[in-house]
């Protein structure tokens, strides 16, 4: 196995443990900030490192299409061109392809490059090649997402797909022994939220087999509680000692829901987005900046951290004229907020108080 | 004097000196990164910091709008604002004003806000006190600036109103004894191309008495030789014990054109401008990233400075793609780069081979 998960506490279901992986370790529950073209919105590698981000997500889509899954290589990969030593994963980029409404067929999905309106395929298998090119620690298969509501058929026909799908790109990618060697491939649990379908795209997923499992399709415009049961459908299945990842999560009373559930790895680019737009993420919960009693305000947005010393009046005033150098302290800021509260949940699975951290969390953020 | 100019080295004209304000000392020759809302594009106090940068300059217009003069004070004023410890020092923004064609009156000048198109009037002694509620160590006067070429009799009538506007702004200045005991305030020298205004316009200047004194109105379309006379009629009679400041200057070229002049103090949007559309400074002249040739280049811009990390091909992708980060660190190249330059250049001074590096400099970017 490419990947191995280390439970060191449960607590619950909630765990926190440390997965190993070619390159090294990475402590859960774990946050994965998005550099989706290869860097963070206004952030560097160094900014990263300085931040103690441990995995930073990238999009096999969009560096396929800019600059190219061949440039990346001839750079060195992903971890050489952005000097970054941490870990990476790529997703396949089979969301923002649907939403560029694809033409779907049993071979792959066909669509229009948003750069410069060109006709590209992404099948299973050429996910797995370029992702192995762009060569990210962990990498994403292909799936069909559907959008949620969706009628029952839409649900199975997507899992079905996905099933399919999972096969092939499992086939492709350990085709490529030098390649599956240095990277883990990452399965996805797809079924709406149905419980049935959820628990047997989860089964059939496991039976092919991967280095660590994802659910996709949940957290898509539900109700926040609606994903809960499906969630616990699909890991209930998972198996203990691989790593569990939900796509696309990112606030912090989602997060707790999907720790309690047995999840360890989330990505999203709610912190950075609310960043850029001057919501932050505090200990007294979300608050905006753009907010006028803030004009004056000599104090900083938090007493410590990365924008700990400027004050909301100055950062208003920056964010309200459109200066970047707000949003850059704001994103900086919202990822040091979120990086910090997982540690402060992993805590919490360690001396057992998940709950009540949980119950925390909900009181201010749901 | 609120400003003292200890001149350590002269080669030729050229000066190598520290200037002592309220605040402490600066070494010149010095360029002065812009931020004109209150930070410089894409960097905050900290990479100003981190670049060794002495001043920044910021603009009393913009402030003024926005966040406004009186909440920059409530703010602590603009060092404490943000939280910038180096000098400061504020142009009246008469510059930024005279783009918007306003109505001119011997009384100041009635223009519409880009912000909100209200109707405003900055005077020479409102340009005084909304700088001294923003509290830069140094304030320029509020000049009028003649486009070049233009008629004699333009410049003629920019020349009689700066002067009349540079005493009442002295008088403006010297009635807030608390305000004038922290800052200084530069006059501007004015005079188009013509050797006898610009003289004329220096000794009026001089006999007024500033802290330090600007050379305005110039490298403002005109061929780059066409200033250098002119430049020459106003150092000559510009005090050898106070800082001479040539505005709105910032290719290395022009730089050791002017500092061969007698110039100490420099400022221009150039090279941050420059770096967010991907033009570098280096030592091998100006390039520009976004050429096809460095798409897979995995060699730095420059083996050291803030971006000797990534690769030009890394760079070029992130700035393709519009990724602000791209822009943050190639700000912070050219800055690097640029503040080196002023740096070697104070050095080749003192070392008295300026005429050797002045031809050094020509040779590549002239």
């Amino acid at each position: 196995m490419r990947t191995s998960f280390e439970l060191e506490h449960q607590d619950g279901l909630a765990r926190a443990g440390t997965v190993t992986t070619a390159r090294g370790t990475f402590t859960t529950p774990c946050f994965m900030p998005v550099g989706t073209r290869g860097a963070v919105k206004h952030l560097s590698s160094l900014d990263m490192e300085d931040l103690g981000a441990q995995v930073i997500l990238s999009n096999n889509y969009h560096l396929m299409m800019r600059p190219g899954a061949d440039v990346v290589e001839q750079l060195g990969g992903l971890h050489k061109m952005a000097d970054w030593n941490g870990h990476t994963l790529t997703d396949s980029g089979g969301y923002q392809i649907f939403s560029l409404k694809p033409k779907i067929t049993d071979e792959g999905a066909r669509f229009k490059s948003v750069y410069d309106g060109s006709t590209h395929v992404m099948t299973p298998e050429s996910a797995v090649d370029s992702q192995i090119k762009i060569g990210a620690d962990i990498q994403m298969v292909l799936d069909v997402c559907s959008e949620l509501p969706s009628h029952p058929a839409v649900i199975r026909r997507a899992l079905e797909r996905t099933a399919d799908w999972a096969g092939r790109a499992r086939s492709e990618f350990l085709s490529h022994p030098s390649a599956s060697e240095r990277q883990s491939q990452f399965g996805i649990v797809q079924g709406g939220i149905d419980l049935a379908m959820r628990k047997e795209s989860a089964e059939r997923t496991v039976e092919i087999g991967f280095d660590g499992y994802a659910v996709g399709g949940l957290s898509v415009g539900e109700h926040r509680t609606e994903w809960h049961e499906p969630l616990l459908a699909a890991t209930g299945v998972l198996p203990a000692d691989q790593p569990r990842y939900f796509m696309g999560l990112g606030d912090p009373s989602g997060i707790v829901d999907a720790v309690a559930r047995g999840i360890d790895m989330f990505d999203c680019v709610l912190p950075t987005r609310l960043a850029r737009h001057g919501t932050l993420l505090t200990s007294s919960g979300r608050t905006n900046l753009t907010r006028a009693e803030y004009a004056t305000s000599d104090e900083p947005i938090d007493p410590e951290g990365p924008a700990s010393r400027w004050s909301k009046g100055y950062l208003r005033h920056l964010l309200q004229v459109r200066e970047p150098t707000a949003q850059r302290i704001l994103t900086m800021h919202n990822l040091w907020w979120l990086l910090r509260f997982v540690d402060d949940m992993r805590l919490a699975i360690a001396e057992e108080r998940f709950e009540a951290f949980a119950a925390e969390v909900h009181e201010l953020w749901s």
